[in-house]
């Protein structure tokens, strides 16, 4: 509701990235007509292969790779839609895995949706934009002897959910950072302002845990799953990214507790404030008011009034009314009013 | 309470819908007093039959339905109750399905109250209006090669639960936009009828709650059993409506979440702009009731009174006046009272 | 704390039905000294027999039925005490159950506390008044070929649950038309009556869904019991209570948010007034207020005030206020204060 | 916070009381240095021994009684740990017990910590009063024929339970006395006191919510446990005790929901009358300031005003001061505003 | 976000303390390049050693000693990081712990990040400053005849946790005193600092709640264990470390109900004060309007005013004034408006 979501890409490019511990291959293919699908689930014993598709991937297209890689129509017809919860399924050879990737792109928070199959000795990756939040993963991919070399398809899934998990981390600091500032300016000077701004991180935090909380249950069941896929030297990294899910829930919970808290200030304080310019308008106006009525009884013009000949008549008129507007600003200050 | 229940034709008609993979049959018939119940049940083998019946069915015809199909009298006495949770029960050769649909009938929310029987090889609803929101199924059936030509009726049965959990999620698709539109009038201008707004759709919300959790127990416990009346090929589509319900459940509460936030933004602009009122009323009679005095203590009558006299008596009080309201303005500026 | 407990009986009467599926005997003991109670549990092979005891039960009575039916003496003690949560506990050969029954007399809400023993072939329940809220279930035993003549007293007990059920809907069903009157008129004319009438019924609801929800155990456990007292053909009609009491706490549920939402309306109602008020005394003040201080000028008596000698002094003064008072109204539409 | 903890006896008397069926035997040592602790372990067979320690028992002391009945060294820690929460602990041949106690002594709530150790045949208290409370206990195991005569150890631990158990219902009775008394006092007449007691009512409520949850737990465990220290026999005395811990929950429950009603209703009565002196402020003002206004401009002394001069001009004043309070009145009453 | 780390230290110390029932040694190494690693690993049979490192371990060192206890990589990775919630991970031959551990240092409260170790026959700690809060652990260990010194790692870990425990309960108790101060302060006199003061303790407790939860879940797995690693002499100390953290969560949750209620006083006191001061500017200007408006009236110079020129018009008009404020101030009285 309040995040964008990316514009795709029209034309949908294949990236292949191959990878054993010692060779890596990396190429990119247009899926024109006249492009031999079968090519890409032929994986040689010993290799991972990474398969990332930008972009909408068009329907055509994508039949052609769940025949290749023997995916179940549900899971094609799901791929196709922008609209699921994070998610994880198993079926017989592969894993169907959907997550919500979030970041600060600029100043907006841009939401993308993405889905992954983890097959025995494959990824296959579809993301809405180019995704350069892998550009880490491919980095190691790229260089000899790092970890993910050493392991096959499960802890290159680890990868990239980690790197997802990440970037929750990152936009949680950021909001951090914000929600800090928007104390301090709440403290200093309320005005209405800060109260939309209340209201658009606390919607910003409500998606975010709209989004994390499916993905707890993903990893969570990964983790379990007694399934051939994840291997049990991968196991611990999977519940790494748990705990690193786990953290970001806390987190979130952490800082719309804070925020409750805060709007609970912005409303104190601006009663509070209404409080100090009441008090003002009682003090001076109750002062005033019978000192405004003496005055006008001797503004009458009845011609019988004793007073108004007396020759102190106007001295004892000024000395009644200090008399009276004293008492008044001692009983005020013995309340405590002011 | 909300909510509106649809006129029910109070005519019923038995609507039969027979297919196979190759085969496909459809015809209408009135429950009239010589029709043979026994052929409803006589179904031929490999054959699925889908019998729906809109309106409120007599209880005469239903008994007779019941006799065919072997239906225990506590869900014939069910199925005449229009006022039952969301539900599944499970009997030794059928499952009894209740659940309640929501649609928008022009500006209107609509919500009807469907219920199934689930044979190995028939289906039976019960619904209150023809319902047209089962077309796109019939049409499906009536196209050979579809993928619901080549299942069973535990196929049908998933089909005809995903039409109506699609109508929640169109339901919340119309109840954003309204959310959105609220949100802007919020900000933009206060007034009474925001709130009775805020209120009836969070009223919805509550009902839209209410309904579509126990569905959710529903798919689960469909998908769950271990019934033979659920085929094994059919599981992760029931799995895959289950997803489609904690959508829904999860876009209810976030949606509810909301408006609460909604809500208290209201209350606060509310008491925002009584602020600013009392402000200006503040700062202007604090700044003349001093003045309306001064100017009362020289509209006195008595006779003696120095300062009448004096040549520079008007001017000078219009001096100290000019600065007492001076000093005014510039304290409540620098308390950033305005 | 609200409701009203019924006047008991002081003398009590011991009521017999017994039936099976052909013969149907009724008849009423007063518990005298000579009465044998071994007659009592003499129940004849295949007959059912439910032994009624309203008002409350001497202990001199309780001692000798328990020594007949063999029933635990905390029971005995149990069933002394008015005092009790909704509960089922089971012994070596028979189910105590304890329930809270409540209904409206009149404009009235009664609570009564109703226990029952459930053995092999019989039912013995303890009132507080003459249940004529099973009255139904009598006329059904009085007539050959109901259902319940047909079961046992497994059968018997689930019509005594499903009547105290079906009274808490009902008194449901009146509280959802209380709370409609109430809504309108919160929206009509707040007053603070209102304001204890949300109060009243939210303690109402408050309370029964203390009563009910374990009520809810209760069924759950029978529906469960490995029990040889429930036979598998009474199961359904268990679940179907449980059913029920399900509904009736998710109704109770809701509208415990409607009144939520109900006290938030009226304060807000409440605060909106107080807002419409403030601005028209706001407005007036701040309009006459200037004015008031410039004819004070012109009534102050000093002797050089040369304005006071101008021919058009008078008329200026008007003009100038008029300009003032065209200046404020301008300003507060444009501010759209009214 | 709230509560007292009342004043502990400096010196620990040992008080013992033992008994069989048939026999029973009751006194008191001082613990003096030349006591012979072995005795107090030597139970005969087929008796139960009750050591009921009263005031702060002394390290020494306390080590020697572990010593002869083998408790655990983390036990003796923490007896004399005065700050522990309920709990219960199962050690190899008896089950340490921790109870809070709370009982109004005069108006004053007072707050007990007990702990207890169960063996075969005896059973260890240490409270920190002489445990008045207790006599009614003591009274029924010096009657032969009590059912406590007949049972062993554990059912004397039941009593002991039941007995604080039935502390917080009488506590809450009078909490339930309170609270309705308080309830009227804040309809009648709001004061800044009602609050305080409503605040206090709260608090207590609060600590007896934290004291009787992890009770719970204990006679949910000892009820389970497949333990030799509790026989089946007083197994459903347990579980009594089990259904008067829920009752006293859901009680607590329930008053916590009252009391914030009762909070809502204070704030709101409050707001209500703030709200009706408003409006005669209102009401008063707006009718007066514009007829000052009036009376001022024909108090001006501009040489040339027409209207002075008119015969009439007095009358018709007064005639356009009565018409504009009239219309005020009248919109007045129109907008329900008195 | 509210509590200060501490300053790490730059330069690593290995602090090491390795002692058996009978024999004890210690001793500090720096890490210099010659160091030979190895030696830390070789532990005489039946000697335990506590490996203490201060301050922020460089990843080389780490690595080292990775190597020698062959601790997997991705602990070693997560040991580098401070931002990690509390947690138990079991690995082949060692658990890894992670706490948080706050105290006092001064007026500042402070959050420190400390990980363990635990294998069969040593602990290696990661702490970031010189962990005083482990000296009483020291000194019990180098006193021999201390429990420490009989048992095993596994109760030099309890002792570890229960210190930290510990340290929670000491923040706990010094809020229990601010909060108690802060209530008094509350009711005496309210000021915007109170409010700041609530938000920053209720802050506090968001943070212990969440440092101290995942704590629970370690002691529970550890106490669950079927590991080698505890011993089952070592089990009842493990569960009283859960108790005394059970507590602790108690404990926070009841203060910040406290607080909640605190929050809710304060409002309320400050909507009371504002009531208060209204009721003063209402009452005295209600009194004063209609006065000021007759004694303007007889101020106006009509030419033809009847009462100006009667004898006793003075004396009537201040009858009439005084009248009207008499009923004026009976009427209030009698509303009990002050």
């Amino acid at each position: 509701m309040e995040m964008n979501t990316p514009k795709r890409n029209s034309h949908s490019l294949i990236e292949v990235i191959e990878y054993n511990s010692k060779k890596y291959k990396e190429y990119t293919t247009e899926t024109t007509k006249k492009y031999n699908f079968r090519l890409l689930g032929d994986i040689p014993e010993g290799n991972v292969r990474w398969i990332n598709i930008d972009g909408q991937c068009s329907e055509e297209v994508l039949n052609k790779i769940s025949d290749v890689f023997n995916i179940h129509p549900l899971v094609t017809k799901n791929i196709l839609n922008n609209n699921q919860r994070a998610k994880i399924e198993e079926y017989e050879d592969f894993l169907y895995i959907v997550a919500k990737m979030i970041y600060y792109s600029g100043d907006e928070l841009v939401l993308e949706h993405i889905r992954f199959i983890l097959g025995k000795n494959y990824v296959i990756s579809f993301g809405e934009t180019k995704g350069d939040v892998f550009d880490d993963i491919r980095d190691k991919i790229r260089n000899e002897g790092t970890q993910i070399r050493k392991f096959g398809a499960d802890y290159l899934m680890y990868s990239l959910l980690d790197a997802i998990v990440d970037g929750y981390l990152d936009v949680l600091e950021v909001l951090d950072e914000k929600i800090d500032t928007l104390e301090e300016q709440v403290i200093m000077n309320n005005s209405q302002e800060r109260l939309y701004k209340i209201r658009k991180i606390k919607k910003i935090l409500l998606n975010i845990s709209k989004y994390i909380w499916p993905l707890r249950e993903v990893t969570s069941l990964m983790g379990k799953e007694s399934n051939q896929l994840i291997q049990p030297s991968t196991e611990p990294y999977i519940r790494d990214v748990y705990e690193h899910i786990a953290q970001a829930i806390e987190t979130t919970e952490t800082y719309r507790e804070i925020l409750t808290g805060l709007m609970e200030l912005y409303v104190s304080n601006t009663s509070y404030k209404l409080n100090e310019i009441m008090k003002v308008l009682t003090i001076i106006s109750t002062i005033f008011i019978p000192l405004t009525f003496i005055v006008g009884v001797y503004g009458m013009n009845f011609r019988y009034m004793p007073e108004i000949e007396y020759r102190w008549g106007y001295a004892i008129t000024w000395a009644i009314m200090i008399a009276i507007s004293s008492f008044m600003v001692y009983y005020f200050k013995k309340k405590k009013w002011f």
